[in-house]
């Protein structure tokens, strides 16, 4: 069989992931791949390896020309791009973590893979363990693909699970989703959903060839979700999920977004409780697939990381299938959701702003209804997540035949039937 | 970006999923792949294709040179083997759907990929759609992976399906499955289990790098299981379902079987219904993951071999990792199971086969027992598959420490405990 290349590591960042990596590699030799330097912050820190191992200089690391590989799992995005970039540059291969810095710098990234030639991969940095990047890239071509919709954040996950089946409030399901470890001190980045969108940044990428931002998909987190939405989903036979969602346009492109969401009990993303995540994939042929696992953590993580390094010993690197190869997908925003809205004060809902509104319980303590809005028209405003109000999609969200909806609406009306 | 291979392609059989594929190549010119010819065993069917597309004669693609992939989508296993021996002698790239083919000659097939150094791709011959070969050669170092349970049959699992939630027997049940299409008119393939330790087989190579064959593995398939059965899994929350299961050893070697089991509710192949097929996995880093999809029809086979097409574009060649890189693993028979049998006769079950029997419902219109016993004494006996018994597997079916188990029962039994 063929020749496998000998992997010398340089790793910047030894937490958790970092550490557990350093143990796991040196328990498999068949691997052939050895760390050689450590570069950390904290010299002072007591650490479970030689002294000899680290270093605080970066350059000790980037500019070895031994080291063939960089590893990256630190928790600063400006500092990871930096050693990426030197990495790919001084044409050694790299791996990272860092979501946020890669949604942010995609164009950039890309650039350099192009440039250098050198293998960039980071199967880690969305869904942690399931192998959703690589399995984007391989399988479901372009055409192929009508829909992805993902939990890709695991915090955000737990909290709700406890919120829907032992009924406590965000907060108490925040807390002890801090307690236990499955949320940070500050929870800002997972729980408003700018954890999410970036790593769907990422996905939407390796799924269509779509370039983009974070800054330019709709998202929400869940922090305006409160227990009578959950009462809501209850007596519907249904669960709230946070969503990462895309779906291949008929008129061209693809709608997405990640936001709070209903989802029907039979629906696999409903089995994914707790910390776990899970994607579903629609697509031509293969009808209906579900990965799910274990989305964060520092084992599953560096599950991932060990993966892409295994993967380079092969040369490894992704094609962008769907960006260069293909014909890429661009970025629709031209859709209707149906929504569900609960608030508190009917002053606070802009009801102009609704293509038309289907139900209205204005009655109960906690006021909602259900309409369809325009996508633009979510992203221009803030009403929908301030003033304790709470916007959830419902099951199957997008419209995009409106004009038709709209016509048949209409003719019921005239027949006096709604 | 690097550049691809132009594929052109020797098609053997023109049934749903030959056909399928067919239109699919026409309609996506972006994969570069064109079916220059197609083989048929009978000319005088009417097709949807151009006549000047067929032949009989199988060397018009086996000596063309031009071809350079062959795909053979046919149901004769003989015939199969002979179309990739050749097309791998003669230096054609090779993919298949024909589990059965590549299960009972994994040693050849596996000594001629090494020889002609050509690529042998086969995702479609086990779940279908599901990427799991290609995930098990690619993830999962042997050392970390610790065990691997599988639906791989959708025929029955739509039967048990239906007999649990249904209350229909097993021949109701297989009787609508045939009417649905989900099982052939000759089910006994499916039924008795071939199909599924056929493709369980394929599976323990990728993912413990074993070399074994159908006949060396202990299975079973459903044709056993009776309402009574699902009465009884219903009262413990569990429900029955062919799992095909691998597990390393703590003793050495690697635990597998392809046999009815109950599953809990929470577990993720609980939540594999009807048709579908699932495979959870679990690795000491990324803890459990769950892959779920279509196991069969025309539309999802045919996903499956559109994924290998593709992939040989890119040059893609099974590394058999496992097998060649790490320490391949071997079949351990020495394991202990926890069974649960039900029984029309006491006189039909040899009592002294087990190591001790935990429970005797003799009283019941259907009679069972819980108990433990030696995997090598269900290997040599059929009194498990015959006059109506039925032997189900527990949750966790395993027993490793044996001795230690039995030293435990004995002191509870002296201290007058049970």
């Amino acid at each position: 069989m063929s020749k496998h290349k000998e992997l010398v590591i340089g790793m910047f960042g030894f937490g958790v992931v970092g550490e557990g990596l350093y143990r796991v590699l040196q328990q498999t030799p068949s691997l052939k791949a050895s760390i050689k330097k450590v570069c950390i912050k904290h010299p002072g820190k007591k650490r479970n390896a030689p002294a000899e191992l680290f270093t605080t200089d970066k350059d000790e690391l980037l500019n070895d020309k031994e080291i063939n590989v960089i590893v990256e799992v630190i928790d600063d995005s400006k500092a990871a791009f930096e050693i990426v970039k030197t990495a790919l540059k001084n044409k050694k291969e790299a791996v990272s973590s860092s979501k946020k810095m890669i949604a942010e710098n995609l164009p950039e990234l890309l650039e350099l893979q192009l440039k250098t030639g050198r293998s960039f991969l980071y199967e880690s940095s969305a869904c942690a363990s399931i192998p959703v990047i690589r399995n984007l890239e391989e399988y479901y071509d372009n055409d192929l693909l009508h829909s992805i919709r993902a939990i890709v954040n695991g915090s955000t996950n737990f909290i709700l699970t406890k919120i829907f089946e032992e009924n406590l409030s965000f907060k108490e399901a925040l807390l002890l989703a801090q307690q236990l470890g499955f949320a940070e001190s500050d929870p800002t980045l997972d729980v408003e959903g700018f954890d999410a969108v970036n790593k769907w940044t990422l996905l939407l990428n390796h799924a269509y060839g779509i370039v983009t931002s974070p800054d330019k998909i709709l998202f929400n987190g869940i922090q305006t979700i409160n227990k009578s939405d959950a009462v809501v989903a209850r007596a519907r036979g249904q669960q709230i999920k946070l969503v990462a969602q895309a779906k291949k346009l008929i008129g061209g492109g693809v709608g997405a977004f990640v936001l709070p969401q209903f989802v029907t009990n039979d629906s696999p993303l409903a089995f994914v409780k707790n910390e776990y995540n899970g994607c579903v994939i629609e697509s031509g042929f293969a009808d209906q697939q579900f990965f799910y696992g274990k989305g964060a953590g520092s084992f599953p993580t560096a599950s991932a990381v060990l993966s892409d390094i295994s993967a380079l010993r092969y040369g490894y690197k992704y094609e962008y299938k769907k960006l260069y190869h293909h014909e890429p997908h661009k970025l629709n925003d031209d859709i209707y959701l149906k929504v569900f809205v609960s608030f508190n004060d009917l002053a606070d809902i802009p009801k102009d702003d609704f293509e038309w509104i289907e139900q209205w319980h204005a009655q109960e303590d906690r006021k909602y209804l259900s309409g369809v809005i325009h996508l633009e028209k979510l992203k221009k405003s803030n009403w929908w997540k301030e003033n304790g109000t709470s916007l959830i999609l419902e099951p199957d969200p997008i419209i995009e035949n409106i004009e038709e909806r709209k016509l048949k609406k209409k003719s019921l009306e005239l027949a006096g039937l709604v």
